[in-house]
């Protein structure tokens, strides 16, 4: 049984690098720093004198390779992958990297996203004569490439055109490492290097690990191209507005990750200080649901000049899946993750400040969990805007129904909640933060860039 | 390491089995039953209520699935296959039966044999636009009836047509089991009943362990397919000569099956005893290389009046690798499974009976290993004719350069073997207990019934 | 769920060698020799600089040990042990050798045979402060020497004196190699040399693989010492006559083993032919239940003039495991291993020898397996007395009242069994074929050689 | 390869549990809270209707046992025990709770602390024909209480009190539970209750997570026997000086944990308020190195007036081991742990709080990584005096040579560091926050209490 965390999750990460001795270590390394967006199971796909190896395994990135494996993936050019698994199907067929032989040679391609027509491409190539081994858009994507005329470079366009929705793209295509942004840039992807070699990742955290230079972001709609005759970037889809996913700011990207020209944590800790500005409460102690919701009440701390406590311990020893207990003592779920210090908490006022509220649960026991510690009040601060709708973009929600702000008022979540009060951050005050235009906030206001009926 | 017992390998075993309660039981049932048709891994399909249930694993059938995999295979239909490596790469994704989603719904398939022009055909699809997953023949299969048109029957036979080899193949379709053998009928394939389900099965020893009765074997191009409509058979494709490999009757098969009209055990006692009238020689006892010379050195024994003795003893605790002990003590591979019993053999002129000599490598260990235990003479019999040719039907054989008898006369290969006599049955002799017509003897011959340029 | 084939169990296999390069590499192919006395786990210890190396897993000799853990164990010296379990109870714990420190250093222990006193020294010992961390008799043996005065070899003496019952005994004491036989020399104990060095083993089939040459028995009371002044025997207990276990002609040893001035399966084969001139029954064939009642099968058919036919094949891909499946197609034990040849059955009068019988359910149900392939009728012939009492000396055997001979009558087992005949050999002529002194009948007679109130 | 994480490691945490149903279900949560104080294995022993059941398991309390392992380990009294390998030999035999059969009964022991005089113990009990099997200072008390006369109580205090250093026990004795500490009460043990049971543990969050009540700490010197008559407490041992570890405080315990009359979490935000008013520095922000050295930098901070920050960022998917990737890119054990967040670092002078400085390599990396990231000064504050000397009671320390404060003075350190500053807080402040008498400082001091010529 998995710990019952009620958090969005992200769907995956992806990590490229080309030119580099052992080019697997990099890999391996990029993967770790990137595993918070992903922890179901990894792949690694390296290039040498005309092979692919090539090693996927459920699991952490420490734990699913081992030195054997990583000399084993021979090469100097390599992608890699850390998957979160939707569907509770995280058989290894449905990891990545994808491989597939095909006319032109050999492809192998790790994706972060979602595609939201997907289904209709699958069906159209099925009713062509395609056969599919596995459930997973990533396949779509290589069916489309080989089903096009042309070189390589033409028919990846031509495929590619085909979609709509989310996809940041690591592909190797025999020794060529292409690294690839939707039109609509909703996931992040970002190019480094290192001495002379080049690196992609989703965030940049995995350049800091490796000792790489962050160079850019890539842009909405960009191919970036890596082969023998250098880098070469082109823009060759229908120009479309931007819609970053600005959940990456309030929950996914770790704040020390700098992403579309913004750090993360400083982004976290403006949300915590606007939050203080404008829910402002009578309180002794401010504390954070760790260790997503620190920045912002560091941020609400330094802005309201009530005092930042460490109110709740993490047990950082919890795996990924856990016994629920015999009936007479259910319900360890958020327990055996999280442990109030009451010695922080007894006989104070407190502001606890969480990244968002999904269904409503998990806050409803972290407010009992403080209140039980001895806290005279309990005022939940989100750092967030009410989250009303789901994500077809490449995260994992819960649907319209569960989600609690989609049926509730903020009296009713306080209520539900126990709480004396519930604030959240608005939709302006965010946009006013991270900026108006070139973000997707579809999940706070329903309004999806992209319709997928 | 694995034990580098010199013999042929048969690449593969299928069962299918409708309508029974708990078909995964059955299946692997039938498995184990036929397991010594492949030992590297095995897997199973059914269906249930529109869905496919798989799992696939390396190992033995008994070892590969407990029993919450059994149970978790729901249904009351299903197909499985066992798999013996070819090309030393028995990863999962090689395993089957292998599955697809298609336009007119999923598809399970199991396959023993091979397809000649898989490599051809291969070409024509990936120009045509197909990515493979996997390295094997069974995937084109697959694709061919994919991108038919007409029915799910009619593409069937469109796509087996194209085919030139061997392939007896069990497929769900849906809710549909299909039993299918190919137009030269190379391997085996049989039909049983078991109350009111029907049941497919490599070799009638797979009946016999789950209770079922042996009805008949199939027609050469024959296709049975069972629904809710009842079991319907039509043989659709263009009339060949059969070509049934005559070395399931040498090696492959088990000695309790019955195979197109004959019993296996029978068959080996009758070449035995054929070998006993051919090439008599002055000797005291007549032992077996167990397990699989045992019946031809019993008919050997009875019909020379020589008293059959257990001279070699085989360890049955070998798994499948060991370690290759240090410089030292190298060299144990035969000895770790085959052990002479000096007591038996102390002083004796020995007749030592084998079913074939491939390299002739095994046989000069174990003439070597008789001499040591005292024997005065040691006189080779092979219950086959000299293999001097590759299959390309569905066998995994060494190279012709590999084969001894390809470029060694029956003297040097004595002298080789340091034995005192090596005969051999005649292909005549073989065809006479056999029958010469509806037989594949081109090992022995290299008359290919199927060309393959 | 193990097979459950109704046969007597050996506790153990045991095995030592002194002054050879890299002596796991031997301990562990002498091990895979005598896996057939004990597959539940197994054990080596190695001394190296004078240090203990140790190992100890369940699962049988050849998937145990990996390249690395052969290779971990360093030194010349080193002894192992099979271990079959006798209470179902095979953790880690109580797998041998054990090993203890005290104050003469460390030692090493590897033990085959019971204890009939254990409980009672036990408690002794306990009495007197004594802990124990395991339930085995072994643990007895160290606390015993361990509480004596004196020199090692005096202790070892004082020790082993206080012990009634069956213990062979290898021992590594700092880097001095003991092997023993208890005073009764109920079970087996070979000492061998290989070149420069000598070894132990429960049987000679051990010295056969490691290429070692069989010296001789060790007697019943022996102590021999092998050091760096040489090998020196010692018999310093009260002269007991011996009992040797006549159960491992009939059973527990290999066929190629010499055991006790004779080979094991020319003792069989004696037992069949005499079975064959006593028992005589118009039939048409002799079969055996493989493989343990081949030789006894083979000297039937010769001595009765009737052919040899192998008309149970056993499969060899049974695990020491498998998944009884459910309700609708239970009571697979047997059939997994054995399947009848109806081939060879059908319509004949059949003549089946098995080793013995214990409870009799196998033999109902081989009998039943037999007349079901279409024999006329079938004659059991036991290659061993009835066995009416159980055993205390080493051997796993159920209680008097689960063994079916001690309370039928042979016409009562024979109802029991379904069979037309069932005959066994009687204890007078197995004493004419072994000899009658010198050897425990006490599983066919009650005349238990030790006392144990 | 472990992570080479520069720190002190505490050896073990105990807890215990009586009459509560399944009490297994408790002793597994009890330890999972308490999986901070050692994760190199961990140990479960219940008791019911007479039996002992036991499962010992390397590795997390979440990952060691599943739901059937748990349900197996039946009755309503337990006790386990989390393990930290103090020799780098984490041997399923040295795990804990040890058992043993002695004369009274069965017993199961779970050890906190470290015997002084073990060695000398051991020697002794060896000489008096004593057999060890395992390494540990545990099977001494064993030894020692069975060796004793008299009841049970009577023989534990005659055992005990020849033990010299720390030693907090829970122990099953048949059916009774005690909880000890050694009259010097070095290592902490907590008394709690949850309705009709009484449990124990090394500290205080273990009871919050399974919602028992904090009744009291054990005094040092104290026995508290459970059974049947109810909870009984005595105080056998001659009366000495209290020596509670104050690295406790420092490092080891839970912020969240209440030890010793104080709040583990208190004390570290004094420390830090304590270091801010005697180290001030100008600088411009305060960030600890996560997660131990948070309260002490919050503290800080509070008492500075400087803004705290969150400047490294700690990688919780860091399993206990990982590849050193090769040559050329080596060195990450630190940086697979920790990054900084140059966002928050970049151009300032930044004062980073730790718990403590071992042998001074992490701090130097820590220095660097932040002044890489930017920071125009980094100020090393340290939550606890120069450790200049190693402990013997309990704590794994490297030797004297090994502590950098043991041979150089501040200003080495801080040049060795990279340091601008670096500040400890003085033994003389500690002892003002947290008490000078009844605690043991001798890390600081080389102050030892208990001597061990």
């Amino acid at each position: 049984m998995s710990i019952p965390f009620d958090k969005f999750k992200e769907h995956c990460a992806i990590f490229g690098v080309y030119n580099i001795k052992e080019a697997s270590n990099y890999v391996y390394l990029g993967l770790h720093a990137l595993q918070h967006r992903g922890q179901e199971g990894c792949g690694i796909v390296t290039r040498d004198k005309g092979v692919f190896y090539k090693k996927r395994s459920r699991g952490l990135v420490l734990e699913a390779f081992d030195k054997t494996d990583i000399e084993s993936l021979k090469g100097e050019i390599g992608i890699g992958h850390n998957r979160y698994s939707t569907s509770g199907d995280s058989s290894i067929v449905n990891l990545q990297p994808l491989t597939a032989s095909f006319d032109l040679g050999d492809i192998a391609i790790a994706h972060n996203g979602n595609i939201v027509n997907a289904f209709e491409i699958r069906q159209r190539l099925i009713n062509d004569g395609a056969i599919f081994s596995s459930s997973s858009d990533t396949e779509v994507i290589i069916h489309l490439i080989a089903r096009q005329k042309g070189s390589f470079d033409q028919r990846l366009v031509l495929a590619l055109e085909q979609l709509k929705g989310a996809f940041s793209l690591v592909i190797l295509f025999n020794e060529t490492l292409y690294a690839i942004k939707d039109p609509w840039g909703f996931r992040p992807l970002a190019m480094g290097e290192l001495n002379d070699s080049v690196c992609f990742a989703s965030e940049t955290c995995a350049f800091d690990l490796i000792g790489a230079k962050f160079i850019r972001e890539l842009d909405s709609g960009e191919i970036v191209k890596v082969d023998k005759y250098g880098v070469n970037s082109f823009k060759p889809f229908k120009k479309e507005n931007s819609y970053r996913c600005v959940f990456e700011y309030i929950y996914f990207a770790r704040p020390d990750s700098y992403l579309w020209d913004n750090h993360v944590y400083e982004i976290r800790k403006k949300i915590g200080q606007q939050l203080a500005l404008k829910s402002k409460v009578d309180a002794d102690i401010v504390i954070a649901v760790p260790d997503s919701g620190m920045p912002a009440a560091i941020g609400y701390a330094q802005a309201s000049g009530l005092p930042f406590e460490i109110g709740i311990i993490r047990n950082h020893y919890v795996g990924r899946t856990f016994i629920e207990p015999t009936d007479s003592i259910r319900h360890f779920g958020v327990k055996l993750k999280l442990n109030p210090s009451s010695d922080v908490l007894n006989n104070k006022r407190v502001v606890v400040v969480d990244d968002s509220i999904v269904r409503g649960t998990t806050s409803r026991r972290i407010v009992k969990m403080i209140r039980n510690a001895g806290a005279k009040e309990v005022h939940l601060r989100i750092a967030s805007p009410p989250v009303t709708h789901p994500c077809f973009y490449g995260i994992d929600t819960p649907t319209k129904a569960e989600l609690i702000a989609s049926s509730h008022t903020i009296e009713e979540i306080t209520k539900y909640a126990t709480a004396d009060s519930v604030e959240y951050i608005s939709v302006e005050d965010l946009e006013s933060i991270v900026g108006k235009n070139n973000y997707c906030y579809a999940c706070f206001t329903g309004n999806y860039p992209i319709s997928f009926e």
